[in-house]
């Protein structure tokens, strides 16, 4: 068995996971921010909380994943920078090996959550992309069965790549990201700005625009359509760069299910650079199937895929 | 020694390489855009010319690898599809293996030369994006020593990712693709869309706004540094997406050497998504180093990295 380690600016949840990619038993604790060292120590708290839950021997974990916000350096098992917790090149394998006999991995909180939802979505082959839509817009890559990390360990960061030249501020600071139109932030503010129907909504999340569209307000049509349309120029442009065998779409929104992907795969077979192109093989274009479980289920899993 | 041949819309070139790189001889024949089966029989005859110029034998030769406009399928040996020559899953390898006793590989012509500079500037490892600007802007993407060809053989239209959405028309048929802004057929638009100084000049090419920029003239610096900011935003995205170990900037412009290549660093430096992240390695740029030998030698070295 395997434990897998979600590690975010507010929680750190841990998962014991077999084989299969089910969670057996579960622990979780709040982050501490402020410390990346103390972060470590709560990341083994998390994973004794699951153990013990689950009654499960520290002699039966074979192999422990930690995926966590930030750059991860997984030859040297440290968590160089986060800019939602104060690491600084912290060791994470190390304080692990010292206490349990496993094989020990470390990967960006993004990348992990690709990593679970290839596994779930089919047969390992050929290259995957994953884009999870939440707060921001991040991602995952995984090419012959193996984790794109980059040069720093920060590949994978779809949402800071350039949409829309000198348009929206993004949460990085810079303007025009993707991430600033296509994240559910990104909605919830396109459909504040433009009041109406959302006006006299009491509180407006990632479904309002959705449940709105649902039922045929036409404000809420016209803000879920653009929306989803920036979500598929970006998806298409990295069917243009990869031309992936399979790209997931994830993050609580991909519950809207066929609402969402539909007009994206539709997007995508008019604009990819291999548009009518007949007999050819085009990606698969999907939803996400482990929600919020895959950065637990990933990062379990991040041994198979190094 | 090896064979390589690079097939555009109007030549088709051959050029026996050595295993430094070195061209020993070369062939060259007009292309035949409405035929794939004569295309395919002209390879053969630029190979011979190149062949019987250098008085190199038959039998010394190992390996033959065509870099085609288009989408290439290696795993048949066939050119799928070409915007620019009649190409309907056209048998390549076939052919030459009828008549040549020599490893046959296929591929685009792009990302044939990405993996010419791939080789040729140092040591092989990690990971590699070549972006090459000229008519169009195109690329290539190694990785651990592979080729990302994608599930069609179309990976790699890095100018065809949208920069910007709604803008400029590309010669794609869509609209506000990367091509469209950091080609040099982009360039030379935003020369003679911004007229003054370049209104008088009787031919307007890309060296144009270099060279009246190098002589002070303000239309020009502005004309040369707002496009060197489009080609930037666009490798910035890619540096965001693979934080690559190296990433090499082609196209006749990169002779321009470091009055292109300084700025985009720059760019680069302030805008990638680990800018400020001290202690971490970053993706080394460069400009490119064989020129428009780059396709030829790509394509002999293709057997190298498959």
């Amino acid at each position: 068995m395997y434990v897998g380690i979600d590690v975010g600016g507010t929680a750190i949840k841990a998962g014991v996971v077999d084989e299969k990619g089910n969670i057996i038993s579960r622990g979780s604790v709040d982050s501490r921010p402020d410390s990346g060292a103390e972060t470590v120590r709560l990341m083994y708290v998390a994973m004794t909380h699951a153990l013990d839950r689950g009654m499960i021997s520290r002699g039966d974990i074979t192999a422990v994943g930690i995926g966590s916000t930030g750059l991860c350096d997984n030859r040297r098992g440290t968590v160089i920078y986060s800019p939602n917790i104060a690491y600084d090149n912290t060791p994470v394998r190390e304080y692990f090996m010292e206490r349990i006999d496993a094989r020990i991995d470390v990967g960006n909180d993004a990348n992990c959550a690709a990593v679970g939802e290839y596994f779930a979505s089919g047969e390992s082959r050929g290259s995957f992309v994953f884009v999870t839509l939440g707060t921001g817009v991040g991602g995952g890559i995984i090419i012959d069965n193996k984790l794109l990390r980059g040069v720093n360990g920060g590949a994978g960061e779809l949402g800071h790549t350039t949409l829309f030249p000198g348009g929206r501020r993004c949460g990085c600071g810079r303007e025009g990201c993707w991430e600033a139109y296509a994240s559910v932030t990104g909605l919830i503010r396109d459909a504040e700005e433009r009041g109406g129907w959302f006006a006299a909504r009491q509180k407006i999340d990632g479904r309002t625009p959705f449940e709105g569209a649902a039922a045929g307000i036409p404000e809420a049509v016209e803000v879920r359509d653009n929306w989803i349309r920036n979500v598929a120029i970006g998806v298409n442009n990295l069917v243009n760069i990869f031309q992936p065998d399979r790209l997931v779409i994830g993050g609580a929104i991909s519950r809207e299910g066929d609402t969402l992907i539909s007009p994206i795969r539709e997007f995508v077979s008019k604009n990819a650079y291999t548009r009518g192109v007949s007999g050819i093989r085009q990606t698969e274009i999907s939803a996400a199937r482990l929600g919020n479980d895959a950065g637990i289920v990933g990062a379990a899993f991040l041994h198979k895929i190094q």
